[in-house]
């Protein structure tokens, strides 16, 4: 067993679970939670798939359509969480993140990489999240003018490892990342 | 396959698929993730389980340490969305909630069915979140004074399914769950 104590190891571990979610489509990192707060102050959470993780700049990136739910809550209220539970390593990843929403020529290198049948995913007639009459009732547009990029950097990253006995620490960016063990 | 406009199944499926949760280790809903708004105002989740489900009630039910950050956010703001992405039915199930803290005589049943290996998950001395010198430096207090009970009045219920072409429905308990169609 390494030294418990070691943060610079534990901050490694998390990375590396983390980073296995761009490349890696079954690893757990694959699919964090979203979570944001709605325009009504609400909690909201979804499922999302990790586009790009960047420890040397400090930021993950997440692609959506425009026309959903999290961009009126990042538009109101720009921070998300993403939450990770990686069963493998029994550690608990969260992301505290301050999002910029990025769509356009700003990210046309972004949607020549999108392969397409994943471009159904960006743009809906109507809006997603509006009534419809039957469950059918909606046109995908795969349209480049939907595609949005989150980019998401990160503010502090909290690490909860369940393997007893636990450990829990928190790395913040104004602290040049260098942590703090907490209590779990 | 059955009638893709039936409400009343979708419904019922997201019932099927969220109840496993309470009897089956394995099933995706045993572990959700809740979410909620941090006192500052910040979105927060984190993986949960899932002890109790109702759908006469309208509730479901989590245990957690009184000392944790679910708890400070809760007295602010009594809302957490708790989110499910259950493979098998391809299927994602997010709960709104209005959340009931329960501690003490109210919660002993609760308590006394708790196993004993369990309850080292209530109460820690300092307090969940404190910062501490070394990994290790705490105790875990086991204790009923910690225990607590979240009982979360389902106010909405929104499900997406993500076979093709996807369907998403939410059914609401002010409108008797009747439940309407959304773009996906």
């Amino acid at each position: 067993m390494n030294d418990p104590n070691d943060l610079a190891a534990f901050l490694e571990l998390g990375w590396q679970r983390l980073t296995r979610g761009v490349v890696d489509r079954r690893s757990a990192a694959r699919h964090p939670v979203f979570a944001t707060v709605s325009p009504l102050g609400l909690p909201e959470a979804r499922t999302v798939v990790l586009r790009a993780a960047s420890r040397g700049d400090g930021t993950v990136e997440v692609h959506t359509d425009g026309g959903s739910d999290k961009i009126s809550s990042l538009k109101v209220n720009p921070r998300a969480q993403l939450m990770i539970w990686d069963e493998t390593a029994k550690l608990q990843i969260r992301l505290s993140t301050s999002v910029t929403i990025k769509q356009g020529a700003e990210v046309s290198d972004r949607w020549q990489n999108v392969p397409d049948g994943s471009r159904m995913a960006y743009g809906a007639s109507p809006k997603p999240g509006t009534p419809i009459p039957e469950s059918y009732a909606y046109t995908k547009l795969a349209s480049r003018d939907w595609f949005t990029v989150l980019v998401c950097h990160i503010e502090s990253i909290e690490l909860m490892q369940l393997i007893d006995p636990h450990r829990r620490a928190v790395f913040k960016a104004s602290e040049a990342w260098k942590g703090e063990w907490r209590v779990p």
